[in-house]
C-alpha cells in the first residue's frame, strides 16, 4: 500500500487526468461565452479559479488547451457522421448521409454556438494536428465507403481508390472547413443532396 | 452649331463618358495601390484631382464606382475563359480549360495583386449585381457547354441539364468566388484537374 501512495508515477496519473479534464470543460465553456480568441489564459486560469502557473503545468499553451477542445468538438461530428452511416446499408445512402450529417453536425456546433467557430477557424487556418487528423478520418470513411460499394458493385472500379476519395473529399470541404462553411451558408441546404447526386453520378459504373 | 453647343443631351453623352472612364482608371489604380475598403470618395478625389461632388456627379456612391471595377474585372476572368474554351473542339475538353483558367485568372486579379481582392470581396459578400450576373454567365457557359456534349454524345442525357450545370457550379464554386478561394489556395494546383476529372466521370453516358 506504502508503495503505490509513495511512488508519485502511478498517482500522479489519474490525478492530472482529473484536472485536464476539469481545464478542458472550464474552458470549454468560457471560450463558448467569450470566444477563443480574446481569452487569455490569465482570464481562463481567474474564471476556473486555478494559478496560471498551475495551468501552464498541464498545458503548454492557449492552444494546446484550444487543440483539444477542437479535437473533442471534431470527434462529435465525426461520432454523428459514423452513426448516420452505420444507420444504412447501401454504400451510395452511406454516401448522402455522410455529407448531409458532416454539414449538419458543423453547422451545429460551430455556427449555432458561434464562439466555437473561432476555436475551428484558428484550428484550419493554422492547421492545427486535430484539424489534420480529422480530415484524415474523413477521407479513411470516404474510401472504406468507396470500397464497400466496389465490393457490391454499385460504384465503379476503373479510377484508383485514393483519386476518387480524394477528389469527393475537395467536393465536400467546403462545407466541412468552417473557414469555407461560413461563405457556404446559403448552399447548406440544397448543396449536400446535389453534390451527392453528382458524386453519385461519377461512381456509377 | 451653336444647337449642339447649347443642347446639353448630344454634348454632354460623350462627355459624361469620358469622366466616366477617367474615374474608373484612376480609381482602378488607386485601389491598387492602397486598397478599396479603406478608400473614401474624398481620398479618391484628392488622388484624380477632382472635386469630391463632381465625382457624386457620375458615380452615387463609392461602391457604385467599386462595381464597375469589379464588373470589368470579371469580365476579364470571363474573357479568359472564353478564350480558353474556344481554343478547343470537345466539350469535355472545353470543360477542363474552363475550371483552369477560371482558377487562374481569378488567382492572378485578385491574389497577385491584393489589393483587387478588396473589391472582389466586398462583392461577393455584399452579393453586388457585377458578383451575381458574372455567376449566371458562368452557369450559362456550363450549360452550354453541358448541351454540345449532349448533341455530340460524350455526355449523359439523363439528368435535366439544369441540375447538372448547377451542381457543377458547386463544385467549381470554392475556386471562383474570391471569399473561398483565399482558403483554398492550398489546392489551386491540383483541385481543378482532380475536380475536372471527377465531374467528367459524372457526366459519363
Amino acid at each position: 500500500m506504502s508503495t503505490t501512495t509513495t511512488n508519485p508515477g502511478p498517482a500522479r496519473g489519474p490525478i492530472d487526468h482529473e484536472v485536464r479534464d476539469q481545464v478542458i470543460v472550464a474552458a470549454t465553456e468560457h471560450f463558448r461565452l467569450y470566444g477563443y480568441e480574446k481569452t487569455t489564459v490569465s482570464d481562463l486560469a481567474k474564471a476556473i479559479g486555478f494559478s496560471k502557473a498551475y495551468i501552464y503545468k498541464f498545458f503548454e499553451s492557449k492552444q494546446a488547451i484550444g487543440e483539444l477542445i477542437c479535437a473533442n468538438c471534431l470527434r462529435e461530428v465525426e461520432t454523428d457522421v459514423r452513426r448516420a452511416i452505420d444507420g444504412v446499408d447501401r454504400p451510395p445512402e452511406k454516401l448522402r448521409r455522410m455529407f448531409k450529417m458532416a454539414v449538419e453536425s458543423s453547422l451545429r456546433l460551430f455556427f449555432e454556438d458561434r464562439k466555437l467557430y473561432d476555436i475551428a477557424a484558428s484550428a484550419a487556418t493554422e492547421r492545427w494536428q486535430a484539424a489534420r487528423s480529422y480530415e484524415e478520418r474523413i477521407q479513411a470513411m470516404l474510401q472504406d465507403i468507396l470500397r464497400q460499394g466496389r465490393e457490391t458493385g454499385e460504384f465503379e472500379r476503373k479510377t484508383p481508390l485514393d483519386e476518387a476519395a480524394g477528389a469527393i473529399y475537395l467536393v465536400m470541404r467546403p462545407y466541412l472547413n468552417p473557414l469555407l462553411l461560413q461563405y457556404s451558408l446559403d448552399h447548406t441546404d440544397d448543396a449536400p443532396a446535389q453534390l451527392s447526386s453528382l458524386v453519385l453520378r461519377s461512381l456509377s459504373p
